[in-house]
């Protein structure tokens, strides 16, 4: 019987990524065009549209040991860095821009750090 | 600043059971159209395809709050049984149709669970 | 060399539908929460958000063959539905929301009578 | 009302590349590890399986427009010549190969051409 390695640290964090960003989405959409102090939210909604997208293949690029990972970690990492960027401007009044900027720092770091190491 | 509930238990399941799922797919091409038993792990590789995509899209429905979440949760709780009894077929002798046939379990009984509850 | 059947036309159908809808919810996010005439355009971004994310993956199994693609488009062509329902009230001001209304019908009939042929 | 342009070629081309793979993975499984003239299928199938996945989101963030549309084409333009390069070597003698290595072609030169004109 073949061994195998559960590693799946980074998967996680991709996919904990998507998940903050769907979450987020949706609590502004429901905030409407602009939360309470008359912050526009639009931009926000959208890199958080792609962030989700762009995580959620980016876990399962890694999960599938994919050739093709540490170029699309590369590309996560920008798109993650974005997004908690607009996410930090909100971060303050919003518990879900908190916590999805958190989260996208945090799969920026280790996106880079692996695509680094390839 | 308002309050968010971090109750991220089922999309969890949901990718920790599409991550399984990758993984098992990539074994099972690596070995070959059949194992060293001679076991045929076509069919193991399909339902794997399928469960990952659809448990992929599951959580994030179940994340962002999607009216459709419960239904695409019964559809999600079938995926995972078929996955489920075909990777248990091979389970005694592949640590990874055992990894995956549990989390398919687990994510079926979830989806199964939550479905029921609407 | 085997024959290969190109009937490709209800994945592009599925494929059509998701594209609409991903045009559409760009296009509401850049008018803002509402649009001129003090309509909410949320339910019309979070049906044509979700209906993106199930047609893409309705068209995928269709394409693979999927013994889900049943099943998968019995629940598509209600999420479609519910999207053209919603788009149609924007219809007569937005061609966005227009051109979206009739990708979801289209693809909700093909999608009914294809789950119905079982 | 506002006009909206439905310039969908590139989208279209992703889509069509996405579903030939979708179609070249299911062939080559159902031949088995290997084709009747012992030529090792597993490596294709890899390949199409991550094609069919970024070449669906590629399109995904064209149709929306991604401010990340333009990276992701370059990446996507690489996976398409890789899985191009070995579909092309069973192209002779399998249809979906056929198939599946001329719509990676299409898709790679229009990804190439737009992310070059960013």
């Amino acid at each position: 019987m073949e061994t195998m390695q559960h590693n799946h640290g980074h998967t996680d964090t991709c996919f904990e990524c998507a998940e903050a960003c769907e979450r987020c989405v949706t609590a502004c959409l429901e905030m409407g065009d602009q939360d309470s102090k008359g912050h526009d939210m639009t931009d926000c909604i959208k890199l958080c549209r792609d962030c989700a997208d762009i995580c959620t293949l980016c876990g399962r690029l890694d999960a599938r040991g994919s050739e093709f990972a540490r170029d699309f970690m590369a590309l996560c990492a920008e798109v993650c860095e974005a997004c908690a960027e607009e996410c930090e401007k909100h971060a303050s009044h919003h518990a879900h821009c908190k916590a999805c900027a958190e989260a996208c720092r945090k799969c920026a770091e280790e996106c880079r750090s692996m695509s680094a190491n390839a």
